[in-house]
């Protein structure tokens, strides 16, 4: 089969990509081939039992999405796109790469929807939610984003939804939780210090908790968001309905609970270089964030995700630190 | 003030071009100018007390929006649209009216947005919402439009709440119910019967009734309709919050209930012109319909619709006919 990641040099399109090279083939079908695609060109792997191609090329781009989807991809991951606080700061570009890059690839698909209907896997966010919520969202709770990222989101879930149900593709859209432990160093994002608490303390580093202790929020490991992405290449489509885009499994827990978990795990020295300085921005923005969902749909179709924090971050520590951490 | 009706030729158009002719203000603002556009340009009418201008213009044409938007209209009324139907049957051209066209309008409003933020009054329609459903649909129940139509409503929706959350306009989104009774010749849309077995009898006329008696739908008269516009057109947005699209109040019968009330209204000579003759295939479709919903939000900041359907049957009396129809 013939696979096509777009976004690939991010931080899931590496992951998934090495999974591939690990696995060999989706679902059990040999993958021949694989086009990686990021607006950089992602690096080469070596040690791949397919032909891979690297390319560099930008989905807004006239004529990029046909000339990738010209071969006739059998399973496309769309995981490209510009994130939240770029997509809130620069307007135009947001609604350009997230909305318009999707449609021209919905598009591009449809233009050889005579021929073929691949399986389109779009990565869409909790991010299509926005406050007040009710203590656990369930499945069909309304989508009213509060970002242009949220929103550039829910038009790609309903624009996935029609073009599969008229045919054009078999699509299914997959709303990732907040990934923690996210790898690599701390950054600016508003929701970084989910993972900067977790990952930073293991490395010996001293780190800031700018919120409080009961700030409840929703998670899923890496690993997990892997799962998800081959899981949704691989789900049979009637199964899942004309309701295309699913809220991913995940696991709700406060801040005070993940402290716990890396205390249980790594001890009282590398709990305490997690210092308290509350930051009312943060708190502020975090206030909107989802906190909780009761993702039905998706467990029924055989989606999971950890179930303790303690397993997320025995996951970071195995897939990230070599098993080793610094106490 | 300045106003702005796109859409302009419609039946929904040139009832509500009528009425801000008969008041001359909207919410106490007199009316300076107005702007009709529509793909065909709409009848001037002879009798307003302000300026008019007709225009036949296509909004998915470039430079269209930008320059119906350069007079700076402070209300803009946007109501043009490909029906459910044709956007179904023609997927381009769907997209580029109803997609496309309402995008360029926003962009060019939000070109403007150093200067103002005109109130954006979008027609959307409960064809955002796909079966199935509760009993009563509630105000955060999710989209999931079952055609390319309610995607391109749903898609309207989502880019007029970020727009207005990014302050560039100060839009309000309403969903129509199904408009009955629908004045004018049966036309072919699915959902024609439903105005047909009260029209047609009153004029005279033998109609055909291609569901069951228990089908039930949910309904406003064109005069409910005009009101909700003219009430979206005045509303204070800081009241609605960011949540700027609302399930507009209607009333939920079955075509049984409909039937009744023509025959208390009208007696059963007319009541008898309707024949039944169930189609599958129509019955197919509407079942798929949405049937019933709790409008809470929009009663609670004042929308109104009948709370009978004898008062929609009047309505159409008084509206359309004049006060007579023929027993």
């Amino acid at each position: 089969m013939e696979v096509l990641i777009l976004g690939a040099a991010g931080m899931i399109g590496a992951k998934l990509t090495a999974r591939l090279i690990r696995d060999g083939n989706i679902g059990g079908k040999t993958i021949e081939r694989a086009t990686l695609v990021d607006v950089v060109a992602p690096a080469k792997p070596s040690n791949a039992p397919f032909e891979v191609e690297t390319l560099a090329a930008d989905l807004s781009g006239t004529g990029v999405a046909a000339s990738l989807v010209a071969k006739r991809p059998d399973v496309i991951f769309h995981l490209a796109a510009i994130v939240s606080g770029e997509a809130e700061a620069d307007f135009e570009k947001g609604y350009r790469i997230n909305l318009d890059g999707t449609r021209y690839l919905f598009d591009a698909v449809q233009a050889f929807s005579n021929h073929y209907a691949p399986r389109v896997v779009f990565t869409s966010s909790i991010a299509v939610f926005g406050a007040p919520f009710p203590d656990a969202i369930p499945d069909e709770f309304h989508h009213t984003p509060l970002t242009s990222y949220g929103t550039q989101k829910a038009i790609g879930e309903l624009l996935l939804s029609d073009y599969t149900r008229r045919g054009f593709m078999d699509g299914i859209g997959i709303r990732l939780p907040t990934i923690c432990v996210r790898p690599g160093k701390p950054n600016k994002a508003a929701s970084g210090f989910f993972s900067n608490i977790i990952r930073e303390p293991l490395a010996g580093e001293e780190v800031v908790l700018p919120v409080s202790e009961d700030v409840r929020h929703w998670h899923a490991s890496p690993r997990s968001a892997i799962n998800f992405l081959v899981h949704a290449a691989t789900l049979d489509g009637d199964k899942v309905g004309p309701r295309r885009n699913l809220t991913m499994p995940g696991l709700s827990v406060t801040v005070g609970e993940q402290i716990e978990a890396l205390r249980r795990i790594a001890g009282d020295k590398v709990a305490s270089r997690i210092r308290r300085e509350p930051d009312e921005t943060i708190m502020k923005i975090v206030e909107g964030w989802p906190r909780n969902f009761a993702p039905e749909r998706a467990v029924a179709l055989g989606f999971r995700a950890e179930t303790s924090f303690d397993d997320i971050i025995r996951a970071h520590i195995e897939d990230e630190l070599g098993g080793e951490f610094v106490a």
